[in-house]
């Protein structure tokens, strides 16, 4: 398909990888266009604006938040007043539910088609077409989007017609990955003050009850207190749990877990912890333990 | 070897039949004589005390909690006052750190070695001799034990030569299940408040990054809103989380989360759920939800 | 001095009625005309859009939330369009530390002063000119604003030229009286359940340390399970809550009670509460109790 | 009367003279018998044994904690063994329910009579006789220590018949105090980060709505981060959160906010705050925003 693909970070440069080897006709922007490079050497073509990406069937976005996001979007030469009608705008960009309702509206009402396609999965998955997609729109234009999302993608999961779902979706399942975090540094403070070998709790742990892959990432970098370079970015945590707040605020659900998981980020963060990953979480535990 | 084993619960009946498929010797202790008849029917002797049943190399006990663990051990007729020199209590039961302490120190002040060896499994696990088994003790014990560890378990994971590190693990481990049950129950009815397909998500998650046996345990009983009858009982998960509180509290270590789980226990228990699994966490969320 | 007053709900129809009483020359607004007609007819000019009411010297806005007051002052015939050079807009509303922040700065770049005096008290007290006001500004403007906040407060509490500072510390006092009315549900919970005389602890508490006008408004209004009609609706105490997060967050404050009210004001709102006064955290401390 | 006092901390020290100067007939009892040396100088007769106290009507223990009470009615030469039949124990301490309920069975075994007393106030308050004291337990017992009770207290205040029904209330009161200071502790970090002047914050505060001895007491220690030595120790602070807790956990009354004050305390002496005063959880609260 003729494709275009805004946002080139560390996640959109892979899928851009998974896109041109799935054969599709790429073109791809990014504010800062040197990131392009190595994908225009690939064989993508080279947009100077959003506009610019927005001459294919469908236009994938992957950009760091809720606030680039309706840049490119609503923005001066932005998706909305330059895709095609009938095109399909995917949204694979952690945002809150809030602005994939109002992306909904906005490109229905140009007659445009809008796909939440958010991922779980690192920049080397991502490069290597085996993200996890979670997929929510119309069926038709989710139909149509489907050669792309396998393109990057070893499965998609679908969520529905209201593209909002998966986002929510995407949302809880980080929630989810912020309390195994929490949990661990919790628990590993505490066996680490009483003089009790955590690795051998790690070792023991994930090989049994717990033996998923998000623990086994997490466990040791806690263990090792090995924080940087960051793999998820504590100040991303922090954002995606201020959204999973935001959603629950919305409908009246009280998240005390995801509310106890902001304030450790935040205390994190106000603890020099800006370019820490996640599972920094873990220091902090042991700071409020004395450690 | 000659061995004896106190307390016949569901997992004491399902430990008492790998011992004997073991080729133990085995006396078995309930308070209750009649819960002890499938053993005896299988070759078990009955013994009519705690005392009765020390008259070996080793005895284990397997009993609800530390007032029952205390009684057996401290009380009339009771371990510590029957236990051959140099023979071996082997505590498998789920109790405070404290009291292993106590126990550590008691056994020896009497010539006796003390094990602790705390379990994860459920009671099919149990009688198919495959828990994972915890075991922290002096050296010299705890080798002695392997064999009748060994019959129990499909694994002993070794954590040092301090009793009391292997009471800790566990609680350290139970409380790793409660937050993972909590995250699950928050999750849940934030999506099913939203008409988002918890089952779905449920799916993807226990399908990827939280592909993990306790996930596909918890899940779908709270998805599927079946609280009984219980595997784990509420009223245990409350009791060992104020053992993991407890352990933190005389380490100064605190543990946000773990308070948190105590507190949706007592919000579970004061609202009819004594008779319900750890799962029914999934209720509470879903009660103050509006659900 | 020439005022206008914009917002009459009740705590603006009472700060109206003060204005008049202090002889100022009042021109009042509210989206809903009738509600002016009680200071009408004591006075007061009738204007027909936030435009009008701005032709003095100075207007005060007493509207719901940010959003109702970014309206009247950047919508169509706002405020901000309207109002005079070196005029001033004092906003009496409890609103965000980012929107006071935007005000001051779009109403600088006008050649507008903007003055923040956000108010302690209830309606009866704003009729009577006996509110609590903290005030935030230019130094010059709010030297001008003091005959106009003297008429309707019994103090105004200066805090600094920076506005926001002003709203930062109403939202903090806002905070610390949901923080008190949690203490007094948690601890009128215990209480009735455990069968003790929870009138005899208010009575004994509010006439020694914690003899103070909030605890004595609050206290009996949750010993006699009476939350309606409101004095303080619970949808605005979840409001300001989450502004009171939502400062402490952009400035990486961890702020874990107000998390914990915040959660407990939702469980508030998702079983039945939107019509409650913030006094019925009351209710769910007991619901959570099993009462 | 004829009254025995056992317990001369700086609280006991004072009810001490308090008693000397209501004209009863006292002696005295401290572990360490140097501390009496003020109180027999001014008349008390000092005894050599808790047992030594009990021979007149009525003994007042004023000791730092459950085991300490245990010890000296329970322990050899205890209260328990020595008071007369139909004489009184006054427990003034802040201790367990679980334990007012033994006391009370205990002594009713014994034919003697137990009453809680529990006290608010600090030590110069206790020497000018002004405590404010709850009392509890049967009717005639409670009637016959009121000329003691009165030489101590500016007021005693009732709480019916069950003894401890005062030490819940006690514990209840001293639980708001922790919450008062958690909630000035959070507010004044989050201005000070924010750069508004916290002590114009809380004179404001302090002056209106919250104008309550407690908050005058605790305000100014934080904002001028004054936190030794100790009026009221953090380590007491963090027990007597325990207390409470426990009296929640045994009747499941969920207290998140205790737990959360519970937290923070076992953090403050976890950090080097074991000679703090609990308005050192305004330090807390600093380091966890980065302060």
């Amino acid at each position: 398909m003729k494709v275009g693909l805004i946002g080139l970070g560390l996640m959109g440069h892979g899928m851009g990888e998974s896109l041109l080897r799935g054969g599709h006709e790429l073109t791809v922007y990014n504010r800062t266009a040197s990131k392009a490079d190595a994908l225009v050497a690939k064989g993508a073509r080279l947009a100077k604006s959003p506009a610019d990406a927005c001459r294919g069937d469908l236009v994938v976005t992957m950009v760091a938040d809720d606030a680039a996001l309706e840049e490119v979007t609503f923005g001066a030469h932005g998706i909305l007043e330059n895709l095609s009608a009938g095109a399909i705008h995917v949204s694979a960009s952690t945002i809150s539910v809030a602005l994939a309702e109002r992306l909904t509206d906005e490109h229905a009402k140009a007659g445009q088609h809008f796909v939440s396609a958010p991922v779980f999965g690192r920049p080397q998955v991502a490069a290597a077409g085996q993200l996890n997609i979670l997929a929510a729109g119309a069926a038709d234009p989710v139909q149509r989007a489907m050669p792309v999302l396998e393109s990057m993608g070893q499965k998609v999961w679908p969520f529905g017609e209201r593209p909002s779902a998966a986002n929510l979706v995407k949302l809880s399942g980080n929630f989810m990955i912020f309390a195994a975090v929490e949990a661990l540094a919790e628990s590993i403070a505490l066996l680490r003050k009483a003089g009790v070998d955590e690795h051998a709790f790690v070792d023991m742990m994930t090989n049994t009850l717990f033996a998923a892959p998000i623990y086994k990432i997490y466990a040791p970098l806690i263990t090792k207190q090995q924080y940087r370079p960051p793999g998820f970015a504590a100040p991303l945590g922090a954002k995606d749990t201020r959204l999973a707040l935001a959603a629950g605020e919305s409908l009246n659900v009280p998240l005390p877990l995801a509310s106890l998981v902001r304030d450790k980020f935040l205390a994190l963060l106000a603890r020099g912890g800006e370019g820490d990953d996640i599972a920094a979480l873990g220091k902090v535990a042991a700071e409020q333990a004395g450690m």
